[in-house]
């Protein structure tokens, strides 16, 4: 465990020695996906969407296409949370009891404002666009201040988070590494396939960006 | 869009062509993966906690290991959110606003209870478990008495779900086709890498099993 939980409701709970409340750590897992789940709580109802984000500094920006129904609360900010997750493998551990994944998570509580300034919301959407393929923005058609205008998105800042981490093989029970039960880890991650081009791609523009042709995930 | 929301909170706002209610759909993604965000409300902050789940028809049980927190507010069972996210690729339009992902999700609004009694624990477990690997649970040394205490299972009945789907090319504003972009799709999935055998593995116990060999995940 590094350094102590910013919060007693960051503080990691069950199995806390995965706990990890340093900044490198925190910062490194939100780099390595482009992915959240984003929770919010509409008349006691807690809702999780999915959508992408991306990171400057401490601050978190979030795609507002999960927005839509945040945004009946939205006024002076709404209690967000934000967790991001990689999965790196399933532990077969001997016993059924020991089973785990090895993972690295990191989960952000905070209240979720609105982007709303023009030049800062474009900014943000640079941002969180560089996080899920970076080298696209500059080759992509820019937004008008139309689009801008029709696109939410949301900052979060990052100094209420923990991070969570499992690595390395399974823990068995002393006496169960004497069984007949192989075990091991699974290694996961989520790989890029060959570019699909658009059908529609106008005649001659059919060299496929290096962004695209080598995408590295997850690292 | 097929059938229609069983409630209002769970119909698809933003896109809702993308929308779909019928149970085919929901329970093909939910069978697709294995890995959960689970949302629920303490003092009315919202957290979102990954955990692993397995489907039993219309019953979705929910690995406890997300639960401590939860656990605090836990008797009657507790409001909560779980959402399945399958990422297939990154679309690349033409227009950075038109960027989006192409994806499977689902969403399950409910009220999350105990799984208290043994036997329908140990089935719970075992459910989950053939959810994240197929053919494990029957290999591994099952769960004492003792691991099923402290073992916690959620339900959830996964009768109000959404399930909201994109697949295909990028769609670009008409007069944007002319533009010298490349597009096209980045298709993504999450793939199995060599199994690694635990470095305290018994000496003759070395066939890794055919499920950890070709292990298949987000069909």
């Amino acid at each position: 465990m590094t350094e102590s939980a910013p919060s007693k409701r960051t503080q990691v709970g069950r199995l806390p020695q995965r706990g990890d409340y340093s900044k490198a750590t925190i910062h490194s897992i939100l780099d390595a996906a482009f992915l959240c789940h984003v929770g919010f709580v509409v008349d006691g109802q807690p809702f999780v969407i999915p959508t992408g984000y991306g990171r400057d500094g401490d601050t978190l920006y979030i795609h507002g296409s999960a927005a839509s129904r945040m945004l009946r609360n939205l006024d002076q900010g709404i209690a967000a949370c934000v967790t991001v997750t990689l999965i790196d493998g399933i532990v077969l551990a001997r016993a059924a009891f020991h089973h785990s994944m090895n993972y690295r998570s990191v989960v952000v509580l905070g209240t979720a404002t609105l982007v709303e300034e023009t030049e800062a919301k474009a900014e943000a959407l640079r941002i969180i666009s560089e996080q899920i393929v970076p080298g696209r923005w500059k080759d992509a058609r820019p937004p008008t201040a139309q689009e801008l205008k029709a696109t939410t998105v949301l900052a979060l800042p990052i100094d209420e988070a923990s991070a969570k981490v499992r690595t390395g093989p399974p823990k068995d029970d002393e006496e169960d590494y004497a069984l007949d039960i192989w075990a091991g880890v699974l290694p996961l991650s989520l790989q890029p396939g060959t570019p699909i081009p658009d059908p529609q791609l106008k005649a001659g523009v059919d060299e496929i960006p290096e962004y695209a042709l080598h995408y590295r995930t997850q690292d």
